[in-house]
This record gives C-alpha cells, structure tokens and sequence, in this order.
C-alpha cells in the first residue's frame, strides 16, 4: 500500500535564521523524519509549497486539491500549517472525492529538539492505512473527522466541534 | 475514547548506566513521550513490567492477557520489546476478546537523540483508535495484523509474512 | 573555585510559542544545560535581564558592570546576545578591574536540538577557569580577547579585529 | 592556532546497534560534534583507534604518545574513554615533552540525546588554547591537571586527587 505525501509547509517545517534570528522556511524536513522513523511504508513525497498557513490562498488550496486528485494514490497525508488546517480540509472534503486524506502538523518545529511532529507523522501515516475515504486530522495523537474539529485560538489545541456519541473516531457508530 | 497502555520494557525504555557504561532499564518514558506528543488522547498508563522481551516468560504473557481482559478500557496499546512482540500478539489473540490491542516498540531506545519511538507511539495510539477488534502490530509506520507478520532477525525489520490482496492493512477486502 | 554565571537572554533562552509561532523569552536555560553537562563546577547563577542583545541599553550594561564588580566570585561567566555582545565586553574592560570575565552566547536557540550552546558553555567555563583578569570572549571553540573581536553581520561569525602574532590566545606572546 | 585532535574512542562514540541490541562502536562523532558547535578553531582530527578504555594496552598508549610528538602541532586534543583517562595522561606526562595536551571524554555517548560530550568538548578545545605545556584533563566543567585527578569508580565523577591551594587550576599559585 502506496501513501502519498504532500508537504506544505507550516510549524512543521520551520528553521532557525542564524544570521537574522528568526524563523523561515528551507527544506522540507519530511525525509529526515521518515529515516529517524525507521519508516517503512512505501511512501511518495512531494513539496507543493512552503508557506505558512495564515498566508495560504484559495489558488494554493486548490493546487492542493488537484494535486490530491490527480496522484494515482488512493490514501494520501498533508503536512500543513495548524491555523488553517480546519480551511483546507473543507476544501479538501467538497473537491477530492473518494480518497482517504490526512492533514496533520506540529505545534512546535521539527528543528526543536522537543517537537511533536513525529507523533503526528506517526499517527497521520498510521490513520491513512486503516481509515476510510474522506477527510480527517490528525494531531496530537488525536483523529478527527474535518467536519467534527477545530483549532482553539486561544490554547492551540484541536478539539471536537459538535458533542458526539463515543465511539469510533468519526462519531458515527 | 480513553485508551490504556500497559508497558512492558523493551528497547523503547532501555537507559544508559552513566556508571556501569551498559544499558538498562530504570522508569518508563511514556509518560516523557506523551509530554513531547502534546498527547491530547485520553490515556490511563500502567507499568506491567520492565523486562528485555527475549527474557519474558509465559506467565508474564499471562499476566499481560489478564491485564488486557480487566481493564475498563476497549482500546489497548502495549509498549514491548521488539523480539518477542509477535509472541506475545499471538498468546493476546488467543486470550483476549473483543478489543482492540496494539502492539508498539523502538528500535532505538527513546534516550536516544534519534529513537523512532515517538513515530511508533503516535502510530500505535491512533491505531487503537481506528481499527476494530483483533490484535495488531504498528511497527515504523506499518500496521500488521497478529497473523500477518514476523520479525525479520536479520535484518530487524517486521514484514509481512505471507502474500495477500492489496487494500486494507488486514489485506481482508 | 567557585563561579559566577550572569545570564542577560539573547538567542541562549529563546523559546518557540506554541500559539503564536514567534520566538520569545521564558525562563533561563542555564540549569538545564549545566544538568546535561553533567557539571561539577562550583557556580552560582543570576538571571539579570532576559533580553535580545540588540534591546540592551547603556543602563543594562552598567547593570551588569556593577554586578560583577559586587559579587564576592573572581571569576565570572555572563551569557549574551551575540550582536551586541562586543559593545558589552567593551564597557566592562572599562569598569570592571582585576576580574575574569567571560562572555559567551549561542547561534542557535538551546531550545533547538542542534544549538552550540552547550558547546560554547564548556568553553566558557573552562576559559574562565584558566585565563587571567580582563575581559574575553569566546564563541564557537575560539578565545577572543576583547579587543581584538567583532562580529562579521554577512557571516554572523565571531573573528579576529586585527592582525596578531600567532601563540597564546591574547595574541600578546 | 591549530589544534589536533586524535580520536581514541571511549563513551563518546558508542552506538546503539539496532538488530543486536547492545552497544557498539562505529565511527567517530567528532566531525559532527564539531559542526553541532559552529566550531570556528583550525583544527585537524585524526582516528588512532576506536575502543573501550577499559580495553587500551600498553602498545595503545604508546602509540597515542607517539602520534602527540610527530605531529607538528603544539595543541592537542585526546577523546578518549573515561575509566583509564588519567592512566593514559600519566604516560603523556612521562613521554610527550612541551606540548600542551587536554583528555577529554563522555559519561554519555553522543549519539544519546542529552549526552555532555559537546560540553566537554568545548572545555578541552578552549583548555588547549589557553594552558601551558602540561597534560591536563577537561571533564564535566572542570580543567584537572594530570597529577591531581582521579575517576571515582562509585559515583562515575573525576575529582581531584589531594588538597591543594586555591587558585588557579593547577593550584600551583
């Protein structure tokens, strides 16, 4: 089973300017991940752009869900930036049908020593394989279905929209 | 959803005797993990044991099926040494009915800077929470069925272990 | 011998804000780091500011002069934004006698995994151990006298000011 | 002012061997130690061997004299294991005349994530600029002259070896 990747951008991906002292984008950091994983599910990866996510437009949304579309890949995984990740997978459920997307993100860089990205990446690759077509999230360790979560502004944490019955991730069972 | 762990020992908690120059096993990192995580699941942690997996017996992997059997929770992930982990998923199979188990481990301790651990970890957590009752392994971003897989001694690596239809990660559909 | 760390801020303490996604001051990471060196220097500690180097102003600076003419330690380590950090050691050759002072400072935040700061830490330490009264500098394996130091703002690298005959550290042999 | 560093082996640059689940040696850490810290000092590094301390004979010994007196630099520094560094310093002592050389080492292995070996590493390659002609040992902030440290086998700690004047590191003043 073949998962595509698209890296872009967000927390995920920051560096640290040494000269400047500040924050910006180089590389992806999505292969140095994989290998400290040990990963070996087969994996494609692509970088569509490296942009925070507050300065996504509706073009790059789009981008994302032609690119989403167009791979012959049924189950794919997003790296993305946490503030609009909730915007992109609405996009996401009305123009990508039948496939199993997963965005996911990290709160704190991949650069820092203490960042949670790989427990993301982990439960994004993992939530990939075993959910069905539609749009989900993942973070923090945390699945949720795009129309059930939100970003709370004020902690930074995801969180379930509506009040559910338990059970399966998407509330439904 | 509230998920229990058990941990059981195994590379993942493997130390470095500052003293004796050797490895060995002190505290749990589980709980250090979830921290860097930014978990935001619901988890109830309990230390089973804190053994080397070649060195667990058969009434440890009873002690582990009990455990598994009494606890509230549905969902169950298992922190376990790598080598003796297919083992213990087949005595759980046998033993432990209607719920979800899955079995997790490193191939490099967590105290080590480049563990695949917390890759493990998020996997695992978001198995328990997406697949349905049986007993499974997440392994470096791979999820395989209790009966569908081996570790490789040579190479370390856990693989599949016979052929199947490709699709769902218990290759049923 | 016992010595005196002063801490001022600079790119050392920087922290990643998880909501925000900008770097900020926290706490001082001194203790932590003389944790993981697994110091046995005798030291005391005093956070005295906790501020990017290029916000320093003149009364910060006689600040600092003053504590380390009142304390009753010989030989003092001060960490430091790198940009300013020559101006500083520059006003304590004037107003501090008969002490060794050693500025140190750090590239890369310690926050990230990849800092120096440790590695500029011990060589602080050490310098302040076996240099004599004036002012230094040290940044990056290197021992700068005071006035024979700038930082290059293209590079972001700590060098020599002048041409010296090679030998001893202060040039002078 | 250059300054040659030999590589001898010793906790600083242990493995973790994945399939065996010991711990190993493979190749030096140095260079990437040295890049971790920014290091701006000319410096020259050369492998003499890879072992345990423990495990160094008489013909080891000799071999790193021999390489501390052929080499053109007057700057040396030695990673070396912890448990026979001052054996090895009490043979430079006798047998490398007018050459400032700094032992150095680990109580952690690098590759571990909160290793003190860049701390130590700072100390020695500072210790080296700024000492006399002696063999001296760097280890956990504090610069030991050869005479006057042992390893405490219980606590793992080096410590000096008599009571001396305070003062300056080699209590001679």
């Amino acid at each position: 089973m073949a998962i595509r990747i698209f890296v872009t951008g967000g927390t995920f991906d920051k560096e640290y300017d040494e000269i400047r002292g500040r924050l910006y984008f180089r590389d992806s950091h999505l292969a140095e991940m994989l290998r400290m994983g040990r990963n070996r599910l087969e994996v494609e990866i692509r970088t569509l752009m490296m942009v925070d996510s507050l300065e996504m437009t509706d073009a790059d949304r789009e981008l994302i869900a032609r690119n989403c579309r167009d791979v012959p890949e049924d189950r794919i995984v997003i790296t993305h930036g946490t503030d609009t990740m909730v915007d992109t997978a609405r996009v996401l459920a009305a123009t990508v049908p039948e496939k199993v997307v997963v965005l996911t993100g990290a709160m704190i860089p991949i650069a820092f020593g203490s960042s949670d990205g790989l427990f993301n990446l982990g439960g994004a690759l993992t939530a990939a394989q075993c959910l069905g077509p539609s749009i989900w999230i993942t973070m923090n360790g945390v699945v949720f279905p795009w129309d059930d979560v939100r970003k709370n502004r004020e902690t930074g944490i995801f969180e379930r929209r509506i009040e559910r019955a338990e059970g399966r991730p998407d509330g439904r069972a």
